[in-house]
This record gives C-alpha cells, structure tokens and sequence, in this order.
C-alpha cells in the first residue's frame, strides 16, 4: 500500500440523462440505481481496499454535502470539500491538488466520478497501483477502457508507443483525444484496436498536475494557490468564493489532457459503464427471463411486456401492456415513458423543465 | 311527443377496457371521458329533448345509485331503479318493462346503454320517434348501426324484408344477428351492405316484450310478475332480491331477439361508437397537430411524441418522450401504458387485479 496516494471522488454531476429518478435534490450518484448500495457508496467501497477513507477527499456542491456525511459515515469531515458551484472538472481536480499537496507535497492523487460503475473492482484496484506507479514518473495517467461497441457518447483515445509494463499492465503514451465520434468514426476506432473510452479516471502526482495547470491553465493555478494559501485562515470560505468566480470554466480533458505532452494512457478491461442513461443502467442489472427489469416498491403488473425497465413507487401500481423496449420510471411526482433507443433524449425532458421553471420536477 | 314513450338507460356496466380511469367505485358511463360531461349526462341530455325526465328511468347497481342522482339532479327518485346484482341485460329491461306497464299498460320503451356515444343527437332522436311508431305493430325495434369498418368487436344485424317507411327511415325485418364474427366474416358483412352493428338500443312496447319473455324466459317472465305484484308494498326489496336470487342470467340479445320472430332493425347513421377502449376512446376526442390527445389536470411534457393518448393528474408530471401510437393513463394510484393496438388487453389488467386481489386498484 502507497501511503502517498490518495483517490479524490468528484460528486458533483447532475445525471440529467435519469431522470425522473435523478433529480437536482438527489442526483444519480446518491441513488441505489444497480444495487441496494448508492452510485456513490459503489465508488468509494471500490477505491476503500486500496485507498482508506483518511486518504480519500469527496469535492460536492454545498446542498449536496448532507448526503455525502450520510452515506459515507466513516469519512473524516476535512475529507468533504465543498466546492462553490459548477466550474467543469479542471477547477474541482485543480482544488483537490493544491488540498492535498499541503497535506503531502509528495501526494499521487487518483480521482474517480461518483457515478460510474466497475464490475471487476480486483482489476481496477490493481490498475489504479500500477497507474500510481507509473505516474512516479511524471506522467498524467489516464485509464482506458477497452472499448466493446462504437458507442459515439464517449470520448476516444488513442495510444502511442508503449512506456512500459507494471504488473502484466501496459501503458502507453498518448497520440489522440477524440470526443464524441460520429459512428463510422467510432466504428474504425473500435476496429483498430488501437483506442480507448475516456472513463474519466485520472492518476498522477499533485506535482505533475499542478505544473502543467501552471503551463496550460495559468489563471487558474494563480486562483488555486491564493485558496490553498488561505485554506486554514478564518478568510478560506471567502477567498474560496471569490476565487471561484474567477476561475476559469473548464474540463480537466479539455483544459489539460488534451494539451500535455506528459499524458499516458493504461488500458484496462474491468467492466466500466459510466451508468449514462436508464438504457444502458437496464442492461447492467439481471433481468427475468423475458428481459424485464423491475425496480421500486410499488406494485408492478406487466402483460405481453418484454425488455422493459420499470420502475415503481410505493402504493402506486403500474401496468404495462404490449410494451416491448422501453423505459417506464414512475416516481412520486413525475413519470417517464420512453423507448430505450431513445434514452440518451431524456436530458431534453430536463432541459426543458428548467426552461419552463417548472423546478418541482427537476 | 307521444306520451307513452318512455326510456330506459342501463347504467349497471363497468368499461373495464378504460381502467384505471374506469374503476369499481366510479366505472366508465360516471366518467367525463368525451367532454366535460359524464357518459350518462350526455346520455340523458341526448334522450331528454324526445323523454323527458318524468318518463326516463335509469337500472343501476346499488353503489352507483348516489351517482346517478348526483349526475341527473332532475331525475325522479323514483325513476331510479336498484338491481340487486348484474344478471346481463334481460332481467334488467324486464325488470323496467313490468314497472312501465304498472305505471301505464300502453308505455313503449327505449332502451340505452349509459355508456355509448352518438355524434347526431338530432338524427338518434328522429330515429327513436319512427321506432316507436314501427313498434306499433307489435315488433321488437333495435337499431342498426351503419358500419363503416370490419369491426370483429360488435355484433351484426342481417336485415331481411323491407318493413315499410317512417320519417323517410325504412325497417327490415331481421334476417339474423351474428356475434362478435372474425375479420374477413366482418369484411364480407360489411361489403354487402346487408349488415349492421347492434348498438344495443332497443325500441318496443311493454306488452309486447313482456309477452315475448313469457314465451322465450317463461322462468323470468313469472319472477318480473311477483316483483310487480309487490313493488308497492312492504315486501318490495325482499321480493326483488329472492327474485333476483332466481331469475336466468342471459342478455336480451340471446334470450329474445335472437330467437323471436317480431324483431325489426331500424338503420341509421348517426355517428354511433360504444367508447370501448382507450384507443377507439382516442380518436373520438380532437387531436393536436400531432395527433395527440392530452387530457387531464396534471402536466404534460411531450417530446418527439405522436398519435397519443395521454391523461394525467393533478400534482403530477409525465413526460413522454418518443412515443408513436400510444395510451399513457396516468391515475393517483394506478398508471396504464400500452400501445393502442392492444388497448383490447386492457380488460386483462383488470382480470389479473380481480385475481390478485388488488382490490384497492380496481
């Protein structure tokens, strides 16, 4: 065990793409979407054997900062960084390096969204090892995802030449990000074999991230070092704020990965799904035997009904005829109806919730 | 006007196709399914310009009775007769025909479903006029719905012989009534331009049904004479409910006209529909350009969405995204989805609830 390594959860997504389930009071990584365990709790028991929750910092928004003390009980209060409001991934992770450089300036920080799903966690947990130890020598290391279909909602990245091999893992540096290919694009990627799912799981040196934030993004390392400075003053919150005003709205992919000449890539096969939309979150639990998933309290009754997803809510009962595909979440005051192939649609139902201020719902 | 005209509306059916808005304790005929009002309002209001009230008598189950008076607040309490229990359409209307001879030994009566749906109010009632005057000449009068497709839902009317003319409106003599036929018999009935549907409105005097069921439901016709014998007495209820204990369970149809020889079909084209079903239900109402129907107090959100039938409640939101050829019902404790090719099924919810026990859905 590396006592220098530390895993940064960043909890902040919205899950737009599930709702109704997913709502602003509740986004979807504090919800038991596969098991009877939270998105959130699924991450942090998968980082836990590695990663003890002393060394584990959880970055959320401030109304969100309740559930994280609630389901992670054992997480030391300092360890959840709340951060003043959205800014993209970049500021979130650039907090969470300059936190923990002050706490070990030799800190190898591993960081993880709070939403994703892993189905083999032995395999991810030695990928995230050998990913530290790679990182030792100045490299941003981002895990790939062994791509098993062109998805086109993901974003691509191809290696390079192999920097070598720690624990029967190869990593390689990076030639390519691509973001969101069109499908015959995606298609030739997946072909190749020479490609990898950005899955958003990042290890690196708080060093090495900080240096290139100073070279890539120079306003926003100015920001981070006035708040890290201030971090145990009675101005922290403060300063904080106002920083976060500043900073520059940016995605750590985006910002830095796509930019870095020190960027390595580490494929691995350890079942990722990034839980993205109710079609896909159906295919990652057992069904019956006719392709059904069924999920909630309330009373289901299907007939004629096959490769549906439903779920329901107590002392409500919800019968579903002759659908065949489809997603059904009924919730206690807001009910989805929608084909599966049109799942990736939902994030419209929300985008126009919040058009027309209609905020119970959202 | 002819003062011997009376009508009967059977409001004793429970529409379990149009569950979950149609339910035990309020079924489809109490409902504002068309307009903003109930299928029995727009019944009665359809009638009463030809019947007033003083000669309209409603049957319906002791638990609806409080409806009926509620909805028809002009109606004569003592117009509104009590069944005992459902024993199909026969006992029903002998049940009103021994009561409408008491009252006046010359009546003729109407008979109507509660829950049916006629477009030319003015053409029904003309219609209603010339029967009772065909019904002179002691024939059983029903009417027979011009088809305008193969329904396999409905039964059909063979006319025979041409009868003679009223109001420009020629009867037939009955050839035959076939139930419920398959497709291409359907097909074939409707091509001929011989057949009509049984609407299931019936036109005849007293005397003359009462004498048919003596002849064809001997067992019925006695049980009908001791129930008027003590209709007015002390021992009423007692005598209606072991009389009803005892009478055949059979429906007009079967018990009479099928087998009588006095039967005469009265066409006509009046924009009939039996509001069976949330599909037929759907294109009975008018649609948005994209054919959707939306109904109800709770809030649509429709995305990508067409040829749907969507009802919602108060305090609620459905959002439907991608629908094509749909019915979304949506209750405070029960919800409906199913596509509207097999709005049919829709009674087979109801019978799994029955036999589930699910009574608090029914």
């Amino acid at each position: 065990m590396n006592h220098h390594l530390y895993a940064l959860v960043m909890a902040g997504g919205i899950g737009s793409r599930l709702w109704p389930r997913s709502r602003r009071n509740r986004p979807k990584q504090f919800l038991d979407l596969l098991t009877s365990r939270t998105l959130l709790q699924q991450t942090v028991e998968r980082i836990e054997p590695l990663i003890p929750l002393e060394r584990l910092l959880v970055v959320v928004s401030e109304e969100h900062a309740d559930l994280v003390c609630e389901q992670i009980p054992g997480l030391p209060a300092e360890n959840v960084v709340v951060e003043p409001g959205p800014r993209g991934t970049a500021p979130c992770i650039g907090l969470a390096a300059v936190l923990l450089q002050a706490r070990d300036p030799l800190a190898i920080m591993a960081t993880f969204p709070a939403d994703h799903r892993v189905a083999d966690g032995a395999g991810f947990r030695q990928a995230i090892a050998a990913a530290a130890q790679i990182s030792g020598d100045g490299h941003l290391v981002t895990l790939g995802i062994t791509p098993d279909q062109p998805n086109t909602g993901y974003g691509y990245i191809q290696r390079g030449a192999p920097l070598g091999e720690v624990d029967g893992l190869t990593a390689f540096r990076v030639q390519r990000f691509t973001e969101k290919p069109d499908l015959p694009t995606a298609q030739r990627f997946v072909d190749s074999g020479e490609y990898y799912w950005n899955g958003g799981i990042f290890i690196w040196q708080v060093e090495t991230i900080l240096g290139e934030m100073a070279n890539l993004l120079p306003l926003l390392h100015t920001e981070l070092q006035a708040i890290a400075k201030n971090w145990d003053s009675s101005e922290c919150q403060e300063t904080l704020v106002e920083a976060w005003e500043r900073v520059p709205r940016t995605t750590i992919d985006y910002g830095v990965m796509e930019k870095s000449s020190r960027v390595a890539v580490l494929p691995v096969d350890i079942g990722w799904d990034d839980v993205g939309n109710w079609a896909t979150l159906s295919g990652l639990v057992d069904a019956d035997t006719e392709g059904n998933v069924v999920r909630g309290d309330g009373q289901p009754l299907l007939l004629d009904t096959s490769d549906t997803y439903l779920y329901t809510t107590r002392d409500r009962l919800v019968s579903l005829v002759g659908l065949e595909g489809f997603v059904v979440v009924d919730t206690p005051n807001a009910l989805l109806v929608c084909p599966k192939e049109k799942a990736q649609a939902v994030r419209e139902v929300v985008k126009e919730l919040r058009e027309k201020g209609l905020d119970q719902y959202l």
